[in-house]
């Protein structure tokens, strides 16, 4: 599986302030980019607290991507993943809705009839690991659901996993002209972080998008 | 007074890991360019956090500056500053040796005793503030001792307070192609962080160096 991560951080690494509440960090031109790049996925995904902060949709915006991708005989939309060891993705989140497939990857810890819940409201349920999502055993179940290519949206505590695990393959990163500031606003990458050796990024493409700069990455 | 923040951060926003322990961020390229940076500054500045955590010498590198700088009646180096609420520079900091002049920006928290023990290691002292350093009042008095032009190298709380007392003129950040990751790790600008409003930026140059890339912005 090929895996994409995509974010927009402000110039001091944030994804959003510290009340955790959304900033418009990117413009219309990231946007589109965004929209494509979902576009040319089997499948977007989140981590809980992305979901739990913004209920994110997560469908495409543009009507004519749609069309081509029925016009070549796949869903809709692409599906969307939430990593949800517990299950805490509320019930009328927007991600939940018929608009496309849905995949919660759980833990063995997830409750069994918020499960049933879950699944009753059209979530389709992968459960991998026992405490916390194990990422790439449940990304063995994706691939084998022809998910070839998948991006990640965010947010850090995910996209941290993903470099621990090794799982990434490209990073965009979209750096608007604005300071965030916090030190507990999240930043692109949290989790533990890591100390004596340091995931390398090949710098690929460097573009002025909007007022910012676009900086996309291969992983050695 | 003319202030620039200059500072190298991984492509996710941090400043070193969340053991504190420098990472090598940027390449030879940026470190000429660092160099050159603080030979066109009166003063180059850092918080006691960056002091305790590198014990930096912050004096300039290649002697053909000193040169020049001696040729034209100024100090073969740029003063040092370090802000410093409680006076807690160790007595043996390199900031301290008799390369450069160095301030201690102190607030009236600072015990005396302290203080006459580093003015005797050679710290001219700038009380302003009662229990954290004032810093536009700090820096009214580092104008007043003809620094004009401020080079501020960090860490992510004092940049943090430059720009919560709109006091930055302009930001240089190197984008390194590594990942550090890590909640607890320092950002290019953490403190409180900003909520509602934040302050804006405008994209004045993007500029592979190295193997990653510098980004100018001036401050709106
Ligand atoms: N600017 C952008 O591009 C952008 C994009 C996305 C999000 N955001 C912002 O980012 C913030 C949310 O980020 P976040 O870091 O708090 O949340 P997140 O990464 O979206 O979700 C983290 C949660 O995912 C769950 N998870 C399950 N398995 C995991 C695993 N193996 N590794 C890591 N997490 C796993 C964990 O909760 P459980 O243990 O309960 O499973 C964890 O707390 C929000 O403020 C949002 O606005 C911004
Ligand atoms: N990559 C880079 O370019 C770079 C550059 C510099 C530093 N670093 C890294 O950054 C880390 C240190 O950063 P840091 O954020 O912990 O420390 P920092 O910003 O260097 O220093 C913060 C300290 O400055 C003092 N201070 C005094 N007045 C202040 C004011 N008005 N506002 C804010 N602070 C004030 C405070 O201590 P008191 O209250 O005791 O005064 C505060 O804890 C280290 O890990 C270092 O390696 C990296």
């Amino acid at each position: 599986m090929h895996v994409v991560v995509n974010a927009a951080t402000s110039a001091d690494g944030k994804l959003s302030s510290r009340r955790r509440e959304q900033v418009v960090i990117s413009g219309e031109d990231d946007f589109a980019r965004v929209d494509r790049l979902r576009a040319d996925s089997d499948a977007v995904m989140v981590g809980v607290g992305t979901v739990l902060a913004d209920d994110p949709h997560l469908v495409l915006d543009d009507e004519a991507y749609r069309t081509d991708r029925r016009e070549n005989n796949r869903p809709e939309n692409p599906a969307r993943v939430v990593a949800d060891s517990r299950a805490r993705t509320p019930l009328d989140a927007r991600i939940l809705d018929d608009e496309a497939r849905t995949y919660l990857l759980v833990s063995e810890a997830a409750p069994r009839d918020r499960l049933d819940d879950l699944r009753a409201h059209g979530a389709t349920i992968v459960v991998a690991g026992e405490d916390r999502v194990d990422l790439p055993a449940a990304f063995d179940t994706l691939e084998a659901e022809s998910v070839d290519r998948l991006m990640v949206e965010g947010g850090g505590e995910l996209i941290f996993s993903l470099f621990e695990a090794t799982l990434v393959d490209e990073l965009s990163v979209y750096v608007g002209s604005k300071i965030i500031g916090g030190r507990d606003a999240p930043t692109l990458a949290d989790g533990e972080g890591f100390v004596e050796t340091f995931p390398e990024l090949a710098l690929e493409s460097v573009e002025r998008v909007d007022d910012g700069v676009l900086l996309r990455y291969s992983v050695s």
